[in-house]
């Protein structure tokens, strides 16, 4: 067995690396910590070698280009290089996906803001679809990303006053209710484009709560 | 009359500068190059200040902090200051009713992405919002994005083969139909999120002609 081997119980979430804008190195640090399943996309392949991470899977259509995949099993060894090539999904629904078969309960989801804004928005916009399936974030330098699901769930969590949280719903989402929230929402509609709930913020120390009717609604809490 | 004062006839885009990720020098250099008329986000003004770059407008809810105004007034001499404080709509979204309100038939918008994700993509979605009255592109390093009216009107540009146009509804568009696109679309429908035109590109030297029935769409033109 490879020292790179570690047996795994799925307890952490796994952690994807998309192909947008590194995020800094403290916060890869703090996403690597825990040894996670490393699940690369192809067009980060190169940057991610470079940081000497330990890559589980590589993952990709792998239409830019010919890797030396001889070289990479024996330097990653042991990894899963696998082709995927569906054109109607973007690689990082590909590799949710795949996640999902394997049974991953949540993935954090690095480098997959920035550079292409086409790929930015996409990939943040996908979330919700898979929010019944896995537990997903993507996070980098200003943002933490994810979906909630709307009623009988709501969404409880512990803030300090002052925190950023922004409710983006990905078309629309009816019937929000805040808890907790300098500007608080009573049943309201919000609609990408029309009506966000952008720069919200917790009012108080303490639980803030939020739940909506349908739709898909993101939460992001951000920072300059 | 100050030796920054140039007579400008509007014909010429506007340019707002927002508070993401700076873009690259010689981007910045090509929107100024014809002397637009500049409004800056009040988030982005020390950076902006620091480029040497004159400014016409400063604009903003002015919340992080006192800025000294008096000094600004003097070494920008001319420039207005104006406060917007609603709550409702973001800084971006007023800097564009004002450029309306002033007449402008088109802006640039430039540091609009990166950053803070809830704020790239609010920015990326009032674009279609003001469509009709304005000519708007957020553009940056990566993506040059833009909206697109639907039917009666045809989106209609010569693109050079293999150029990456993402067709990116923002909510849904409906009977999507394409002209010269590698993946052509034929009345379909797309749903951000579920559905996404992503990474399409110009299948010939040639016109490329983008029409939809309803909904909200925008254009990605972008590169890696």
């Amino acid at each position: 067995m490879s020292s790179h081997h570690i047996v795994r119980e799925k307890q952490e979430p796994a952690l994807i690396i998309a192909n947008g804008e590194a995020c800094n190195d403290e916060l890869l640090g703090q996403l690597l910590e825990w040894s996670p399943f490393v699940l690369v996309l192809d067009g980060a392949i190169d940057r991610v070698l470079s940081l000497g991470i330990k890559i589980d899977v590589l993952f990709g259509d792998f239409d830019h280009g010919n890797k030396n995949f001889e070289e990479l099993k024996t330097s990653q060894f042991p990894i899963e290089i696998i082709h995927a090539p569906d054109q109607e999904k973007t690689d990082l629904e590909k590799a949710i996906e795949f996640l999902i078969e394997r049974d991953f309960p949540a993935a954090n989801i690095a480098w997959a803001t920035g550079k292409r804004a086409d790929h930015t928005m996409a990939n943040i916009a996908i979330l919700p679809k898979y929010s019944s399936l896995i537990k997903l974030k993507i996070v980098d330098d200003h943002s933490c990303i994810f979906p909630i699901l709307p009623l009988p769930n709501t969404f409880t969590k512990w803030y300090k006053k002052g925190s950023i949280i922004s409710l983006m719903p990905v078309g629309e989402a009816t019937g929000i209710t805040t808890h907790n929230l300098k500007y608080p929402l009573n049943g309201e509609t919000l609609k990408l484009g029309y009506r966000n709930g952008n720069s919200n913020e917790a009012h108080e120390d303490g639980q803030v709560q939020i739940s909506y009717q349908s739709g898909d609604m993101l939460i992001m809490e951000c920072k300059d």
